[in-house]
């Protein structure tokens, strides 16, 4: 039988009776394959652990919050493997130092290193299903880690890595990825297949199904991802290898973003090496610059420059802007009500006049562009945000994203 | 610096205010001794998690059940020695696997075998202070398992046995041992010291300062223990081996109990083996029978036989009578309404006319005595609840307990 990773979110596990309906999800796995679960904490628990952390001090020692939280996995684990043994089946829960799970890098932030095999062959030859803390893992003191980025998704990708696993399953609380958020848009339509490269366009500029880390972690061990509902039974969004696509359209989806601040620079100084003065103290700082748009004006000492940056960034960013001694300007100004707007697919490196066909429909609907950015598999506008519904929905219909 | 161990039960880590509280308090210890802090699940934390694990199962499997409650502990260190680390100190949250704390019988039940010293030492050596899980240790297959009896008050005596500790200091919610339940008396007096011995008859009949099993580690293994609060700063009572207490009283204290059921059987057919026959199914059965009391009837053929048992006991108690093949009697009488009232002290061993005196000062006050029973150290009467307090309060003054 071949190995299977099944992961199953916060929400999926938020209850007794979520966590009896996953055991039957597991129960019916297990009669095709060898299954490893993974695990999330049960729906604000970890929440309610960092609360009570911040209570203690706003900056609660980092490898204390990591055995803090990690607690949260203990408990849905325990619950979940018990309640598959109540359901007749074989079981065991494991957390990180069970395994171990080997993670290297600083508490908090740390990274799946090496997944210690030889307990869970041992389990699955067996015939028991491990269930696995995700989230967590131990250094090489073992101490109790965390792993940031991505959580329980990477570890469930790392699982299916060292496992060589047939799939990966990411169960949430979502049915999968869709050609556009289907709270703006009624038509959405559920995506089939997507290439990691797409997902991960879709993912960092807004589609909250996994996060960019987990997709990255994915595409760079060619990993096949299913993600798909554990509320209701039916078939999910398969992230894939680009070559694994058979796709006749030329966008898969459209996305957009809800927190972006457009500044704008007037009569800039220009001299060479302008721009690295303006974003490296921006940077310095962890405030990620998106657009970025340059001017040149006509007498060419002048000229204005604009860029998007989260809107929560805003303040900070208007007082480092001031405070930086080596540029000058004379005036800046700023709007938080944008928003960007992108359509992504790999058809569109094969397919001429995308860019046309996009700004042509937005142009139908009088959107105005202020601002575009551009890649392989994507096209991005930054638009006003009150335009954002209509944009989507032009964009939707004019590469036949349409039921 | 000596080594001393400070354990904190739930209701002193039960809130983040009571933590930074109990960080105080350690602190205070810091600059004195090596600390040694054992933890409890804050309160109420251990029965949610029990909880859930019923809605899943009564028959929750152990080892999950291990798991699960452990995951407590984990919360309540982490958030402690967080707590230390933001007041200053050096220090660590443990896991007992991370110690490792060996223990070896079943899941539920497990008892602590072997704590490697190693890494604690080296904590207290370099001046961290290390915040140890109690109630949880890890069996040689390196399982999470957890110490029923006596929970994480077994813990903290394992350690100051494994550390040579000077003292093992318990802090919980009340202010010491009484000379009865304050509760009942308002005139009952903190006692300052109290041997193992007497501590063991107080807490098994009735007193709920400490488990009767981790008071007979600590007599065991010669341990010094204090009990005091964590709540108020005031002196809390030692208890300790009976040659360190000089004392001039021949009782040291009064206990009753409140869920006691008496069981006559009339015209038992009396043959030698009788009592067995009786006892031993009760005793398969786990139904414990405390006080005995046989009358030989005149002409030698039938008996009557009274006995106590826990109230709740008593439906499972009279199933198991009237399904006894093994026994003749023509009637079976019970009476819920009754308790039982122990004087305890080491000094009645070297004092002719205890004995006496409690039944002088019981006729007093009109009470009729039941069943009787006595050891070494103690005497204890049955007698109707209705008089409870009446019978404390007349023995409190008897024997000079007042303040």
């Amino acid at each position: 039988m071949k190995i299977i990773v099944l992961k199953f979110g916060g929400t999926s596990v938020g209850s007794i009776q979520r966590i009896s309906k996953v055991a039957n999800i597991i129960k019916s796995y297990s009669k095709k394959y060898k299954v490893i679960v993974l695990a999330s904490a049960m729906s604000g628990t970890t929440n309610k652990l960092i609360n009570m952390s911040q209570k203690i001090s706003k900056n609660f020692p980092d490898h204390e919050y990591d055995t803090l939280v990690s607690a949260g996995e203990q408990i849905s684990c325990s619950l979940l493997s018990g309640q598959l043994l109540t359901k007749g089946l074989k079981s065991r829960s494991l957390m990180a130092w069970q395994i171990p799970i080997l993670t290297e890098g600083k508490h908090k932030y740390s990274r799946i290193k090496y997944i210690n095999k030889t307990k869970i062959l041992k389990f699955l030859n067996s015939g028991t299903i491990p269930i696995i803390a995700g989230f967590q893992g131990v250094n090489k003191n073992f101490n109790i880690t965390t792993i940031g980025r991505g959580g329980s998704d990477s570890s469930a990708i790392m699982f299916a890595k060292f496992f060589k696993a047939e799939r990966c399953v990411i169960y949430t609380d979502v049915e999968g990825v869709y050609t556009t958020d289907p709270n703006k848009l009624n038509s959405a339509n559920k995506i089939k297949n997507i290439s990691y490269e797409e997902m991960l366009e879709m993912a960092s500029l807004g589609s909250k199904v996994m996060q960019p880390h987990s997709i990255q972690d994915a595409r760079l061990n060619r990993i096949d991802v299913e993600v798909k509902s554990s509320f209701v039974k039916k078939p999910g969004t398969l992230i894939t290898k680009r070559k694994n696509i058979i796709n006749n359209k030329i966008i898969t989806g459209i996305s957009s973003t809800d927190n972006d601040a457009k500044v704008t620079l007037l009569g800039v100084k220009d001299r060479p090496g302008i721009a690295a003065s303006i974003f490296k103290p921006l940077s310095q700082n962890s405030i990620n610059v998106d657009m970025v748009v340059q001017n040149i004006s006509s007498d060419g000492n002048e000229t204005d420059l604009t860029f998007t940056i989260k809107s929560y960034d805003l303040t900070k960013t208007k007082k480092i802007i001031k405070n930086n001694k080596n540029i000058i300007f004379k005036k800046m100004i700023f709007d938080k009500n944008v928003s960007k707007v992108s359509i992504i697919g790999v058809g569109m490196v094969t397919t001429p006049g995308v860019t046309f066909r996009m700004f042509q429909a937005l142009a139908n609907k009088n959107i105005n562009i202020q601002v575009i950015s551009t890649s392989e598999i994507k096209i991005s506008v930054l638009i006003k945000r009150a335009n954002v519904i209509k944009a989507i929905k032009s964009l939707h219909k004019e590469f036949n994203l349409e039921k």
